[in-house]
């Protein structure tokens, strides 16, 4: 008895026609990933051959695969098969991942900062302790012991040399303290590149966002929520909460504790100009993100700046 | 009756002579903190005026101080005080203190770059995620990716482009990748040049020790003990020990822990080459290591070397 050409089935190891009994009768084969992504072709072929095919109905296919146990196809498949995951996994990187990495980046620069400059401002203090004294902000103390003297510091200061606490020490004791100055200063230079960076990233990625929370508390939220969409699906109360979870189950478990009114969104400029009445501003800044990252993820038209200006009008 | 001039007596104030009652008979008053320092002048002179004077009787001080409660002495008092007080605390500042500084730092250094190394590795996965996978070195890590495009290292780890499972992403997303490798690469540049720093330091202060132990190990024992002559006071056993007080403390509460047999002198290579009879190893160390810091600590000849060959030679 001849074989009757009756099933088109693919897989990965090639097109197949198979017969009543689900044996192969005709046959493509793939070599490379390339050739099942564009099955379609080798399926016309197939079909020009062997007129009158039909598709394999599904509950056959577990029965159709047993011909396919055969080591001649092991190989095939394996290649093939992790061909097409990794492609899966590289295709699964979204640019959430990346502003991810970008705002976890700049958080890992600013503990990196601090423990630097705690140990630059003890170093240099040995040697001027009225000038560590006297500049607070870490940046402008960086700055400062970088581009000038002792001498100078002091006489800026007021103070008289010989009534200075700190030690005369060598050149060479110095140089060591300045290069770790230099070097912090390299990291705050790094800081402001990243972030010019996200605040880029975002403005592409989730333009109402960023216009009514800011780069990097938008970046912040994704981060916590996982992915932008995650985000787009919570409801505004879980955003206004996002980063506070220890807060609240402290407050959930242990009634005394009052509720947390704000994670994330705490340190936005809006919800610190409006401390008196905050727990109504941070519910209102909440709704607005949440209608913003929808829009966002849903690739609508921008109106971020309604929404922000909407948000500035009740709270005046 | 006239005033007879009897004891001189000198404080920060000033030089004074004093009668039989312990008033103010004649004086010369100081300015300047280094009116005090070179009281001699002013004695000298007093001597001069009155001949066979003699100094104030330790018993009779206090009463004699009665005298400068007086409020036109008040300002003098606080302001020379200060001034020599803040020469105490200059001069308290001895060279171990810039090395504990520097041996700080470089620890702090190292936390930082692991740090920054493990948000570089996960971020540059994204990309090029075989290339993390095959260099294991943190510092080849970092040169290699500053250095090299994602398509040559594929080709030099004999991975096909399409195989790879990282995402292609823009130039401009690669961007702050690679400048945080960079400033990772500024920071092990750093962190060598600390080290010669403090090794230069170290072979100044205690060429002994250092010689025995190390520049690292050396400073760090310095840093642990709290300065080189609480160092060179200890018994050699404390300083087989030394930071590793939580091990010996687990051990005195709970007999069931072994003793620790060595702290910060663990690292090393002496100690590691010797691991099968570590605990011999570590006494013998430690004890060169004191005899070390004791002829350093009292500025003795060079025996460092002697020292070391000693120890060579037990272990062989």
């Amino acid at each position: 008895m001849p074989l009757m050409a009756k099933y088109l089935f693919t897989n990965v190891a090639g097109s197949f026609v198979l017969d009543e009994d689900l044996r192969i009768a005709d046959s493509i084969l793939f070599k490379e990933a390339e050739d099942y992504l564009y099955k379609a072709h080798a399926e016309s072929e197939l079909r020009k051959k062997h007129p009158l095919l039909q598709r394999l109905p599904e509950e056959c296919i577990p029965k159709a695969m047993a011909a396919f146990k055969d080591n001649r196809f092991y190989n095939v498949f394996y290649r093939i098969n992790l061909v097409l995951a990794k492609q899966k996994v590289r295709e699964a990187v979204s640019d959430d991942l990346l502003i991810a990495h970008a705002v976890n980046n700049i958080t890992d620069i600013e503990k990196v900062v601090n423990i630097l400059v705690k140990r630059l401002r003890d170093w240099y203090s040995v040697y001027n302790p009225e000038a560590s004294e006297a500049i607070e902000s870490h940046e402008k103390f960086v700055d400062i012991i970088i581009e000038k003297s002792k001498d100078e510091l002091l006489s800026e200061l007021g103070i008289k040399k010989e009534y200075s606490m700190g030690k005369e020490i060598s050149k060479k004791d110095i140089e060591p303290i300045i290069s770790l100055g230099k070097e912090i200063r390299m990291l705050y230079i790094l800081k402001n590149s990243q972030e010019e960076y996200l605040e880029a990233a975002m403005r592409r990625l989730c333009p109402n966002m960023t216009e009514v929370a800011g780069a990097l508390i938008g970046a912040k939220l994704i981060n916590e929520a996982g992915s932008i969409r995650h985000l787009a699906t919570m409801p505004s109360t879980t955003i206004q909460l996002l980063g506070a979870e220890r807060a609240l189950f402290r407050h959930m478990r242990n009634k005394k504790n009052l509720p947390p009114k704000f994670g994330l969104i705490f340190n936005h400029p809006f919800i610190q100009r409006n401390m008196r009445q905050s727990g109504k501003a941070a519910r209102a800044f909440a709704d607005k993100i949440s209608i913003a990252v929808r829009v966002d993820y849903f690739r609508g038209t921008f109106i971020g700046d309604k929404l922000k200006a909407g948000l500035e009008g009740k709270f005046r």
